[in-house]
C-alpha cells in the first residue's frame, strides 16, 4: 500500500529500468517488415514502453493528464505579463473544457484532472470522480516570494511531492496506463528557471526567458528576482527538496511527485515543457533513476528548456515552438507514442508477410 | 470537370493561396485564451488550413493516403539493399493491412489506397471502392535504368502526373479533406536523389544516402549511377517533366500529380519523406505556387531530405529519425495537424472564458 508512504520509502522503491524487456522488444522490432529500425525514434519509444510495462504488448490506451495549479508570491516582483488572477480563471477554464489542454487532450483521448496545489482563490471541488475533475490539495494560498526568502517550508515542499505521488498513484490504480504532467500558475517560469539554474548550473542569461511574454524590463526584473532568490536562499543543488522549498512552487512539487509515482509503479510519465521539466529536475535530484520512466513530450520555445533536457539526458519527441504549458506538449506527444505502439503491435514480421529480408 | 484535363490546363488552374483567410484566422488565434501564439507551429498549421479551405472552421477529419508504387530499372546497377521482388511483396502487405503505413494510418484515422503506377508484377485489382484498395494504373513494368538512358519517355512521365492528379481528384470528390502522399519502390531513393541533385543543385555527396540501408560499396554504386545518369541524360533542371522522365520514376510522377491536384482543388496535401519530396520538387518545378498547399510531414533520416525541403521553403512538422517512406511520416503528421485544428476550433476566447488578457 502507498496510502501513507513517506518520501524516503518512495525513493527506496525506485530502481532503474530492467533492460531485459527492452532487449526482447528490440528483437521484435528487428523482425518487422521494414528496413532495420526505419521508423527511428518510434522504435525507441515502443521499446522503452515495453521495458516499463514489462510486456511485448505495450498499451497506452488509457491516458490522463494531471494539471497542477499553484500561485507564486514572486509575481509581486513584476516577473509576469499577466495578473495573478489569471491562475484561478484558467483553472475554471480547464474545468469548462475550454483551454488548450482540453482541446489537445480530447484529440489524443486523454482525461484531464486539475489539481489546486496552492492557488490563491478558494474554488469548489469534489473528490476524484468522473463529473468534477478539480481536486483540492491546497498547501497554501500561493508561495512566498522566492526573491525575499524561502518560497515555502521544507515540510510543505515534501507534502507537495507526496500529494503528487498519491494523485498519480490513484490514477494508476484506476487503470491509467500513461500519465502526462501539466501546470498552471502565473509567474511559474520564474521558480522553474531558478530550479533550472541551480540544478543544471546554467547561467541565468541562458536559463531565463520571457515566459508568457514579459517585455525587456520584465525580463530584467525576472533575472534580478531569481539572482536575489538564489543569493538569499542558497539552495543546495544536490538536495532536491531544499531547491524546491527555497525557489520552487507547489505545482512543481506536485509534478515531481507524479514523476516519482511513475518510476515507483513502473508506469510511463510524459512531461510537458519548462515547468514540468523543472519538476523532473527536482525528482531527478532526489532519485536519478526516474529518467528511465520519463518521456519528454516536446522542446519548449522557452530558451532554458533545452539545457534542462540535456541535464536529464532526455530527447524531446516534438519541437513545434510551443510554450503554453498546461501539459499541452506532453498530451500532444502521447499521440506519437501511441503510433509507436500501433506499429510495434500491428506491423507484420518479414516471415508473416512473406517478404524477403535484406539478408 | 477534370476528367480529361491536360497538364497545361492544370498548371493554369493553380494560383497562390489567398492571404485573406489566413489573416482572418490569425485574428481568431489572437483571441484564444492563451499567451500570444503560445502553441507555435500549431497556429501556423491551422491558419494555413483556413487559407486553403477558405473557412474559419477548418476540418481534416476525412483523411486519405495514396501510396504510389513503382519499380526501377536502376536497381540492376546494385543501388539497393533489397531485391526488386520486395516492391510487389510490400504492395501485397499494404493490401493485407500489415505494413507501417497501415498501422500509422489506422491510428490517425486515414484511409490507405495503394496504386500500381508501374511495378513489375501483375497484381489483381478492382476500381476505386471500399473493399479493394489496389488501383492499377500501370504505365510500364518498371522504368529503364536512368544510368543508361532516360528512365521513361516524356509522354509516360506526363501520364504519371496526370494519373496522380486524377486519383487525388477522385478522392477529393469523395470528400477527402486532406491527402497524404506515400511511395513504395525498391531502388527509389536513387531517382529521388537524382531529382534532388538536379533541381536543388546540391552535390551528390550531400544528396545521396543509404536508402533502405546499402553498404559503403552500394553507396558508391548509387552515386556513380546517378552521376552517370545525369551526364548521359542532361536533364533540364527548369523543366520538371524533363527531369522526371530522364531520372525519375512512375510513382514519383504520381506523387507530383497528387500535389498538383491539391493545389488545383485547393486542398491540403501532406508529403512524406525523401521520395514524396522528390515528387514535390517536380511539381514545384512545374508550378512554384504548389508549396502553399503542401505540408511537410517530417524530416527524413535520409541526408539529402533537408536540402530538398529548404529548396521548397517547407519546415517539417516532425523530426523523428524516420526513413521508411510508404507515407508514414505524412500520415503521422496528420495527427499533429488535427490537434492544431482542435485547438483552433475549440479553445475559448479570452472573452468567452472571462479571463483578463495581457493588455
Amino acid at each position: 500500500m502507498t496510502n501513507n508512504i513517506g518520501l524516503e520509502e518512495i525513493l527506496k522503491g525506485i530502481g532503474p529500468l530492467d533492460g531485459e524487456w527492452i532487449e526482447k522488444a528490440k528483437e521484435r522490432t528487428a523482425q518487422l517488415v521494414m528496413p532495420a529500425r526505419a521508423l527511428g525514434r518510434l522504435h525507441e519509444i515502443s521499446e522503452r514502453l515495453c521495458g516499463i510495462q514489462k510486456t511485448l504488448k505495450p498499451s497506452i490506451n488509457h491516458k490522463a493528464i494531471l494539471v497542477m495549479a499553484g500561485d507564486h508570491g514572486v509575481v509581486d516582483e513584476g516577473v509576469s505579463a499577466y495578473p495573478q488572477e489569471v491562475t484561478g480563471a484558467m483553472v475554471q477554464t480547464f474545468l469548462r473544457g475550454g483551454a488548450g489542454i482540453n482541446a489537445i487532450s480530447r484529440h489524443v483521448g486523454a482525461e484531464v484532472w486539475v489539481v489546486d496545489m496552492g492557488i490563491i482563490p478558494e474554488l469548489k471541488s469534489d473528490e476524484l470522480d468522473e463529473r468534477n475533475r478539480l481536486l483540492i490539495r491546497k498547501l497554501a494560498r500561493g508561495t512566498s516570494s522566492l526573491a525575499k526568502g524561502p518560497a515555502t517550508t521544507r515540510k510543505a515542499a515534501e507534502e507537495a511531492i507526496i500529494t503528487g505521488f498519491q494523485l498519480a498513484t490513484d490514477l494508476f490504480r484506476k487503470g491509467v496506463e500513461i500519465l502526462g504532467t501539466g501546470d498552471m500558475g502565473i509567474g511559474n517560469t520564474t521558480p522553474s528557471a531558478a530550479i533550472g539554474a541551480v540544478i543544471t548550473g546554467t547561467g541565468l542569461d541562458k536559463m531565463v526567458g520571457r515566459g508568457t511574454g514579459v517585455d525587456d524590463e520584465g525580463l530584467e526584473k525576472k533575472k534580478e528576482a531569481i539572482q536575489q532568490g538564489i543569493e538569499i536562499n542558497q539552495p543546495n543543488s544536490k538536495d532536491g527538496l531544499d531547491v524546491l522549498s527555497k525557489v520552487g512552487g507547489f505545482e512543481i512539487g506536485g509534478i515531481a511527485g507524479c514523476i516519482l509515482a511513475g518510476a515507483y509503479h513502473s508506469r510511463p510519465v510524459v512531461i510537458d515543457g519548462f515547468i514540468s521539466t523543472a519538476g523532473a529536475l527536482v525528482a531527478h535530484a532526489l532519485c536519478p533513476a526516474v529518467t528511465d520512466y520519463i518521456f519528454a513530450g516536446h522542446c519548449s520555445e522557452e530558451p532554458g528548456h533545452r539545457a534542462m533536457l540535456e541535464h536529464l539526458v532526455l530527447e524531446p519527441i516534438l519541437d513545434l515552438g510551443m510554450r503554453l504549458g498546461e501539459g499541452t506538449g506532453g498530451a500532444l506527444a502521447m499521440t506519437i507514442m501511441e503510433a509507436a505502439v500501433w506499429v510495434f503491435n500491428n506491423v507484420l514480421t518479414f516471415e508473416e508477410a512473406g517478404v524477403a529480408d535484406k539478408d
